[in-house]
């Protein structure tokens, strides 16, 4: 077992060449077995095996710094500087996290999450480095998919035109971008990352910026190099930009990997480095059901098959299952996602209405002014972004949708805590920002046939409407609580007195939980189930304020311009004084674990809710 | 007078081929002398004279859709569809707006304002068109400078994959993105904009498909093709993207441009026409200043220079000082624009110290994370953004510089109600969407002083840090107070009891003339200086409280998640219950005008602030 042998940064390179192979299927064997325990995504890990490793080849940790776009595919970067054993704990509560984080190791230079950010960050990175006089490498890898984002190619124009010392390897999985084209690019490729080459660039350069009109000359030469090049090799898009390009490089084959990155770090520019991976590599499951296994779920290795089967509907279900039906009902429906057909639960649609279905890429910016153009032309899109993920096109709400005031439905999957992702992708900001923007109507359904009810009413109203619900098993109590869905009304789900809990989506369920343990004590309690938090019902938060004199506001939302604020402010600019809690997420960034012990943590569970009440109330009766 | 005829929609067709010159003359000189008196975008619009013009012979109104980017260069499409008259009301409060607007016209097809929006909206437009199976023409135009956006990308990227009549004008005023190459380009652009090649294209494609092995074939044929075309003419990158090229054109050749854009029209999928134009073209002052006369204050027309002279600093004045100064005593100290060097008073600084200076083109995404990795190689970077274009920043700043704590400096100019550019320009949801931020020091200054002093605390500071400051005049009165900043600590500017104004920033100004107000009706009234709006300062309020029964919060924001809505929920949080006033910006858009036409309208200017202080305390003492 080499892999043993792998306990700190850099022990790789004690590992003879001739075994890179070997420790190859080992670490294979070891992500298949590991992560079949604790989930993760294992799709994008088992296709990257060789290439981190001819990375690590190739720099030394912790003063080089590698970047991972998205960071989904940094395991192998865990199992090589020294992370191997915390395994188990992947994505848990307290355990390793399935992103990079500077705060688990030093060999993790950047944190990344959301795609297209990799190529800025490094360059920034870079860009400082040689301010400050170092030396070390700078490498951002980034897949074909996050370069489908606006914001990695901000960052390739930036780099093209910076001539700084920078690789960037593009983890190229599908072939979607570009294929090799034959025998005279595999002769020219290997002319082109060779010493000579590189040597002859350099040299030409420095010779003729001393001449006069030599820049005029360089430019006319790389004028002509570029167009020479892009007659039979694949990289001009990245030449155009200004980046060398090398490749496409077979990213299963160590040493041909780290020829080319031992060239690309002699290189003063710019370079971008191309390299052709298979997802799933090495596990037939894997190679073949790629979407299942992108983020997967604990699975049995013989047959790939999950290890706990599914059994109730979760939110994406049913808004899949409201999704189709809308399609049939009415043609002028359509869907937008941003590179998520099987997460947001459009496969279906997309199935049943291809015309009507549009995946644009990583690229939520484009998604929202999309769909702005689309109302603008008599059709009733809905964008379905998570949570945080929308967080990239607040502009574009506001710009773009809500100032012209169209008729755009946000369906926003996994708003609030979503678990094993942990803090980038905790949905916990959308309320506060989406409350911020006028004409925006703001609603969020206490259960799954309340989702449903939501988006009918969404696709049928006149203006910029967004549903937020949450990640995981639709809560299916209260069925008897059905009134139709009017704007701007909240639903009492019981009316008593006392304590009044005003409750925003997903928190009616716990709710329910805390007037069960509150009556349990003696105390009397109503529950209303706000629905619109932008407007929010302001006559029936009047009409409970007459009969209660304790008002707790529940939502899975940061605090900060969240509902609990509004209604605070909305009381006191009634000049109605009450005693009232406010049940949200503190001002912090929640990590990744347990979406229970997540909620216990930070104060979001029933107990503690009940706790924080009974303390707030001290006094009051 | 051929401009006199010009009153209706298509009038322009009626105008003789040979005369169109004529009145191209006649548009420019009327632009001239009209923004010389109102002030506008002059040197946008007098370079797309000929193509608006062009635009307009080959378009029917309001049946076919024309989006202008930005939007600052439709003055000649809103000569042209019955605007003239209205040229003296430009940018004012109640008359014509400096952009498109769908509420003025049913010629302008979709608001823009903020940059790289066009082509997502267009091709929104165009599939909508498509699928309600209508025939109408949709044409985008986009400067070079919008295509660095990352979102223009993402949209060309979408559109050449689509299969959507629709077309994308590529007005290129500086040349940076591809030059003509010579006399084969020449020839073969004549041969590619004729009917010929796009008959040949369609035909050839039409046949290979319904042979066996044929999409194969077509995809070859496409790229020798490409390959063959790249070596010659400067469109590959779009061709490369899926989108036919044809260009470069003379942007003030009239009949060339017909000519392109009749063929582009016959095009069933998308087109990029690629026109050159000049900046300020006519007008020679323009010309040679295209930065001065981007967007214009009156001036005379002889000499080009303002006609009222600027005396008074204003913020961006003192921001572009104390930068210089900064960068001068700490080395790390870097500075990032997104194209606004001028605007933001940055260009000092690019020349003092140009290797720490980046401009990174309409990219703001790409600029924060790019900031983030410089403070996390060591830098010190002060990012400085616009008010409402930081909107587009909030994932990054969320994601990349906030979750890392990272010292990065945000100078956030042109905060709170900007004036004649109107909705999409206004300042009003920073204070909202950066407290949502976990992590972000959020600061306003009350006074020139201030800024200067806040910026060196944020330099000193360790994490994320906001500053936001006005458009306009720096306020120098209140120069005697100059207490040290410390980290959430609030300001007293007098304490006396009864009314207490907390004031964010701009406000102080206002809040001076409003206690004044009331102090000659006899109330006391203190002021508090806010300084930190997250975290704000606590135990000052609290204080506040013992002497006052009446708070007033003042702030050029929204009321939703403002600083008014965060004291609300403090006080609530406390068990602290007194009268409260907000002071904020309703939940509108605040349309284009003078600014303090605009303040009076929302009730932020000081008589209507004493007079709703004065219904509120009501019977308070």
């Amino acid at each position: 077992m080499y892999l043993e042998k792998i306990n700190h940064p850099n022990d790789i390179k004690k590992v003879p060449r001739a075994k890179l192979n070997v420790l190859a299927q080992e670490i294979r064997e070891f992500l298949i077995e590991s992560i079949s325990e604790t989930g993760g995504h294992l799709g994008a890990n088992l296709g990257t095996v060789e290439l981190t490793m001819a990375l690590h080849l190739c720099l030394d940790f912790p003063e080089d710094k590698l970047i991972f776009d998205v960071g989904h595919q940094s395991y192998t970067h865990k199992i090589l500087t020294g992370r191997r054993e915390e395994f188990p704990t992947l994505r848990k509560h307290g355990g390793i996290a399935g992103f990079p984080k500077t705060s688990e190791s030093d060999c993790d230079a950047f944190n990344t999450g959301h795609s297209s950010t990799s190529i800025s960050a490094g360059l920034g990175m870079a860009t400082a480095r040689t301010l400050n006089g170092k030396n070390n490498t700078v490498v951002s890898v980034i897949g074909d998919g996050a370069l489908t984002g606006g914001m990695a190619y901000e960052a390739l124009n930036n780099a093209g035109k910076s001539n700084t010392k920078f690789i960037v390897v593009l983890n190229d999985n599908n072939m979607s971008i570009s294929e090799n084209v034959g025998g005279v690019s595999q002769y020219l490729d290997n002319v082109r990352t060779t010493e000579k080459y590189l040597e002859l660039k350099e040299g030409v350069k420095g010779k003729l910026s001393h001449v006069p009109r030599g820049n005029e000359m360089i430019s006319r030469i790389q004028k002509a190099k570029a167009s020479l090049k892009s007659f039979v090799i694949p990289g001009m898009f990245f030449e155009e930009m200004g980046l060398t390009y090398l490749g496409p490089i077979d990213g299963h084959d160590i040493s041909a990997m780290v020829k080319a990155l031992n060239e690309a770090k002699r290189c003063k520019t710019p370079v971008l480095v191309h390299v052709l991976t298979k997802k799933g590599k090495g596990y037939l499951p894997a190679e073949r059901h790629p979407a299942r296994f992108h983020g997967a779920e604990p699975f049995e290795i013989e047959t790939g098959l999950p290890k706990y089967k599914r059994v109730d509907p979760n939110y994406t279900d049913v808004f899949s299952t409201v999704m189709c039906k809308m399609g049939e009902r009415d043609k002028d429906v359509c869907a937008i996602t941003a590179a998520m057909p099987d997460g947001t639960g459009l496969k279906r649609f997309r199935s049943m209405y291809p015309d009507r279905f549009f995946d644009v890429g990583i690229a939520e910016e484009h998604a929202v002014t999309f769909a702005a153009g689309l109302a603008m032309g008599g059709l009733k899109p809905i964008v379905c972004i998570y949570s945080s993920f929308l967080q990239r096109a607040y502009d574009q709400m506001i710009h773009d949708v809500c100032i012209q005031n169209l008729h755009v439905v946000f369906a926003i999957d996994r708003a609030g805590i979503v678990g094993s992702d942990g803090e980038t992708h905790q949905g916990i900001f959308d309320l506060s920002f989406l409350s911020t923007i006028p004409n925006m109507c703001v609603m969020a359904p206490k259960n799954k046939w309340e989702l449903s009810d939501m988006m009918k009413f969404a696709v049928n109203y006149d203006g910029p409407v967004a549903i937020r619900y949450p990640r995981g098993k639709a809560y299916d109590g209260l069925s008897e609580f059905r009134a139709p869905i009017e704007y701007g009304q909240a639903e009492w789900i019981n009316m008593e007195s006392d304590i009044c809990l005003l409750a925003v989506g997903s928190m009616v369920k716990t709710a329910v939980e805390v007037r069960d343990k509150l009556k349990g004590m003696g105390k009397n309690v109503s529950i209303l189930n706000v629905r619109f938090v932008n407007p929010f019902d302001k006559e029936m938060i009047l009409d409970a304020l007459k009969t209660h004199k304790h008002l707790v506001t529940m939502e899975e939302n940061v605090k900060a311009g969240g509902f609990g604020e509004n209604i605070a402010e909305f009381l006191s600019s009634q000049g109605r004084f009450a005693k009232l809690t406010n049940i949200s997420i503190p001002d912090i960034y929640v990590e990744h674990g347990n979406v229970d012990i997540l909620k216990k943590e930070i104060g979001l569970d029933a107990d503690s809710i009940v706790d924080k009440i009974l303390k707030d109330g001290e006094g009051l009766s």
